[in-house]
């Protein structure tokens, strides 16, 4: 028996109680297995009133997002023209990754209310709760050269920071290359894993993570000097996945086209202006060693110019960004 | 019943017929069993003599590369250093992915005697058969970023086309980016996979394959004026498989070592040396449209430098070269 035949019994009677028996006989199961079906729905974020003699009525659903709804508000037509969503998955990377390899479209998005082990930078694990952020994976298909993969990666976080500043009106930055921060506190991760074949892209997943509604206590203690949610910084008002997804989706695929059209240079100017990794000493942990300088911006291919001690600037392709050492 | 204590049974014998009787007591299998296994080891380029009074005697067995043969004449120190052989497999690109993402170390090497299903550039195949050239795979991991993976692919050209050079005196060159030509006839392909996070190079798979023993008969007729092999160009004498992987991997590894502590440079120099693609009209085939000019050398990126009809140049990131039409 499944939980969404049940679920359609209590959509027919909303706010009415309906009876163990009724439903027993609606759905041909024992009451047993009704009673079983309810806990289930409990262990997933469902409540319900049961009254012995009335039946079960249901008090509240999860905060779930439905695929129908998130179609009907979308503005974009490339990106999430195609959804595949799901309850609780490991990782959508591994799905969107998958999807790809079958020859799924660019555009092709996959979501889940939850991930079991969600994947961030260099293996690092990812807080991602039932139905309190947004995980989504989506596949490009660009066809760039694999020189200018990272630029991907900036744009993306362009277009989250531009979507969610307009949509929560919350002091949002991108610290080098793609973490969104508020205050200093990390509220969004991208990840575009690539895949290519010698000079060609054959595809990217983009991976994002936003920490939308989670609260305090979704946290480890340990974290909560370096993690936020938008709820947080909002002072405990949540705000609607449908909106910042549906927004995103058109926003990241407008400034996709204008890349596609006229290359990174308007991307720089757009990831500068809402960089807060510019103009201060950072720390940078390079692969080939430890750089102490001030970022002061993109290159042309999308890597850090640093400002050393000396005068002397160097080229950052790839590195960990923390705070210098004093 | 393995056909290996089979052919340990012949190899106790060298030269000598062994009845079909000793054997089925040896092995305690019925002697149809005994005719079946003798059946098999034929198809894979076993030939026997068969006498009914007699029984069998082992005339010559297919050009097999030994592993321990291999690791006894590697003049490499990580490339190579594990060695996984197979008979048969559908491509060894997916077979070492696959023992990429299971944590194998940089420098393992997947071996097949023959390929089912071997890939070439942009989805084509590989003619590989059995025995007669050299199929494999090899897991890299460099800490340079995505940015410059397209200069490994160079790298890997010139590592091979010096070492074959060496091996079989033939005169060998590179056509852009990585083919290897003898009188504009392809002898190899490579091809490397690159998978990355965001700016990071998680792992490159590099899959090599060189034509070594294949005579005409093992292509299609259409496509002998396009690819030969290095027996066919040396006038039908072959040349020893082992020799020429173990002098590849060491040269693969020096030049590998060299571009991790010297960068790119002494690259370009060796590339543009072995090349057979500048300073000729060329049509070159790009994502963005197809560009008529001469290809003039790499830049620092190891992009191509092309110079247009009209005097300018432009550099080509990826595309198909072929040649110019008049």
């Amino acid at each position: 028996m499944s939980t969404n035949r049940l679920l359609e019994l209590f959509e027919q009677n909303p706010g009415e109680y309906v009876s163990g028996e009724l439903i027993s006989q609606q759905l041909g199961v024992s009451r047993t297995a009704v009673w079983k079906q309810i806990k289930k729905l409990e262990s997933i974020g469902y409540q319900f009133d049961a009254s012995r003699r009335l039946g079960y009525k249901l008090i509240s659903s999860p905060d779930t997002l439905s695929v129908p709804e998130l179609l009907s508000q979308m503005k974009s037509k490339i990106f999430g023209s195609s959804i595949h969503w799901f309850e609780s998955v490991d990782s959508t990377q591994n799905i969107a990754q998958k999807l790809a390899e079958e020859g799924a479209p660019e555009g092709t998005l996959v979501i889940a209310e939850q991930q079991q082990n969600g994947r961030g930078r260099m293996g690092r694990g990812w807080v991602s709760p039932q139905g309190k952020g947004i995980w989504m994976s989506m596949i490009l298909r660009p066809s760039t050269p694999i020189h200018f993969a990272p630029q991907l990666t900036l744009l993306t976080a362009v277009a989250l920071c531009r979507s969610l500043r307009r949509v929560t009106e919350l002091p949002i930055g991108i610290k080098w290359p793609n973490d969104l921060l508020i205050e200093g506190k990390k509220i969004s991760g991208i990840l575009l894993e690539s895949t290519a074949e010698d000079e060609r892209l054959r595809y990217v997943i983009a991976g994002i993570g936003i920490s939308v509604n989670l609260e305090k206590t979704d946290y480890p203690d340990e974290m909560l000097n370096k993690v936020t949610s938008l709820r947080i910084a909002n002072g405990g008002d949540g705000f609607d996945r449908t909106t910042i997804i549906t927004d995103f989706l058109h926003e990241w695929e407008q400034l996709y086209l204008l890349y596609c059209e006229k290359g990174f240079g308007p991307i720089i100017t757009l990831w500068e202006a809402l960089s807060v990794s510019l103009n201060q000493p950072a720390r940078l942990i390079t692969p080939q060693g430890t750089i102490d300088g001030v970022p002061i911006g993109l290159d042309a291919s999308g890597a850090l110019t640093v400002r050393k001690e000396d005068g002397s600037t160097v080229i950052v392709f790839s590195a960990e960004m923390g705070e210098p050492v004093r």
